[in-house]
């Protein structure tokens, strides 16, 4: 963790400018707030004390509603918030609200109405129209981490550039056929892995590659990976070269499914994630890092920022993903490249999954 | 889910007293109550008002404290906590308290003296003697998932039992170069993997083996399964034949480690572990199966049943895993014996890992 005054550096502005621009009070302009926010994000930077005197509501209280408490993502997302408000003697009321259940609806209809909470904090939420009209309406702040939505303060890393960045690693390298894996468009399709989707279809266009693009659906976690991978790589003859998974639990099952299948990580496909995971390294996996925790700190801040300033004005603070190149992508094999062409496969027989 | 009657036919009771015995009201003896509170952990049976309207006490909400968000077992109990207060109308306030932390002594001195909640569930948190004093202090009925302490009611499982069946299970497939991996002794060695250690001694000794007993230190997690793995099966002349995993996590770790070493699972190393993780199918892993959802459900019965009545004598529901046989294991190759003889190693040169 660093200070202000580094915060203030990277930003470009002054350090009363910055302090100001986090703390919530005086004026500064939205376009500097946004750099100053992103800024404090890159290098993990919360103010220690501003914003905590003056959010003392009347509960004490942080709500914490997601869809998932058993993923990495939203595990590292609650592990920062619940730090963070551990610092500030603030407790946290958790909501677990899965996609499609009863649960959820009751979380919307009963649980939030009661305002046992000073704010909100919603983690991947994706909330429909109906549910955002609830949570805009508890008159408290509310603060989505990943988002999407115009109605609040979001905390998220760009998704698009994550794919398009993943997707342009792979091109370098001299893949053609590199085939986008995650996401189901018929079962909860979260638009985290649309987005991610669009951003490689961009790069699949911007490097003339357009007729290659291919969406493999799956679950968005490891097993899930590794049965979509599996069905894929199965065939020798139109399997891709390389393969830009929408997380990195997606891109762990599909390298778990190419070592059952005797197909060699990288040399004979490589593949990418998003998200540096707590497994990446250990699978030696390329990917485009997040780190969930100090989102979920920077999404405290923000909260309590409101708190302090009920008439803040809403911001979007969107990090930027980076690439962290390790061992499961490499440059094209050139005799790969002809298989496209021939239609034979000279990387020898797939063993078939037990 | 199945119903009352269900849980009266596995206990050997009447409808009325399971009821009784579930209900916290009119007499039951202990021994009764305990068959009873089995039988409905078994079959996931969870009454749907009883205790429920006499629960209000003053905050309607349920602290948990544990030490781990994100881990499968933690992960999986506080879903089950969750999905239960939330049919119930209750709030859950969450605290997390790791291990040797400032935030755990601050949770025990300032946030749970507060007393926010109408009771609490405790989550492996395996107190020391200073926390189990203020746990049982705080005047609120506590819970302990895993435990272990005597102070409060517990539901767990039989660790003893779940790590000597795995050993039988090894022992009688003709191991006997059988290794037990998992837990730091020097490093917060949790009493739950003491205990799993202690069983597959118990079982080792049993089957005429203590001489072959081993137990590799790792960190209870994949990666650490992983990488100690990686140190003991690279020596082929000192490999186990067979490794008890003291969970999924570090016995899945193992087995990504034999993959990359070249070491054929199960007809070189057999692996089983305790859990049935949510990867456990697609490792094929053969395991010891736990619920860990069911047991939290369970912990919000009991806790319920405390509040209804501050009586109720303390309770331990000790539930017993169940071996779920995958391919991870299988028969000793003959020739296996044999190296632990001459020193030779017929199975091929193991492969580096990159």
């Amino acid at each position: 963790m660093s200070g202000i005054a580094e915060v203030a550096r990277l930003a470009g502005v002054s350090k009363s400018t910055a302090s100001r621009a986090l703390g919530g009070t005086g004026y500064v302009s939205d376009d500097t707030r946004r750099r100053v926010e992103e800024a404090a994000a890159e290098i993990g930077y919360v103010p220690s004390t501003s914003a905590v005197s003056l959010a003392t509501g009347r509960t004490q209280n942080i709500g914490v509603v997601m869809p998932y408490l058993n993923r990495w993502f939203f595990a590292e997302v609650l592990e920062g918030i619940q730090e963070s408000l551990l610092e500030r003697g603030l407790d946290l009321t958790l909501y677990d609200a899965k996609p499609g259940t009863d649960g959820r609806a009751r979380i919307f209809e009963d649980f939030l109405a009661r305002k046992r909470f000073d704010g909100l904090i919603a983690v991947g939420l994706e909330p429909d129209d109906d549910e955002v009209g609830r949570l805009v309406s508890l008159g408290r702040p509310v603060v989505n981490v990943v988002g999407p939505t115009d109605s609040t303060t979001v905390v998220a890393i760009d998704d698009d550039y994550a794919a398009r960045r993943a997707t342009e690693h792979l091109v370098a390298l001299g893949h053609r056929r590199i085939a986008f894996i995650g996401g189901q468009p018929d079962r909860h399709w979260a638009q985290v892995d649309r987005r991610r989707l669009e951003g490689y279809r961009t790069a699949m266009s911007d490097a003339g590659l357009a007729d290659f693009t291919t969406h493999i659906p799956s679950d968005v976690t490891l097993p899930g990976g590794y049965a979509s991978a599996v069905d894929v790589l199965a065939d020798t003859r139109s399997r891709p070269t390389a393969i830009v998974a929408t997380c990195d639990e997606v891109a762990i099952g599909a390298i778990i499914a190419a070592r059952r299948l005797g197909v060699q990580v990288p040399s004979d496909l490589s593949v990418i994630g998003i998200d540096d995971h707590e497994f990446a390294d250990m699978f030696s996996l390329t990917t485009l890092q997040q780190i969930p925790r100090e989102q979920g700190r920077v999404a405290v801040e923000l909260l309590l920022a409101h708190l302090t300033d009920p008439d803040r004005p809403k911001s979007v603070v969107r990090m930027k993903a980076k690439l962290v190149v390790r061992n499961s992508t490499t440059a094209l094999d050139p005799r790969q490249s002809a298989v496209a062409v021939d239609g034979r496969d000279s990387v020898g027989a797939a063993r078939q999954p037990r």
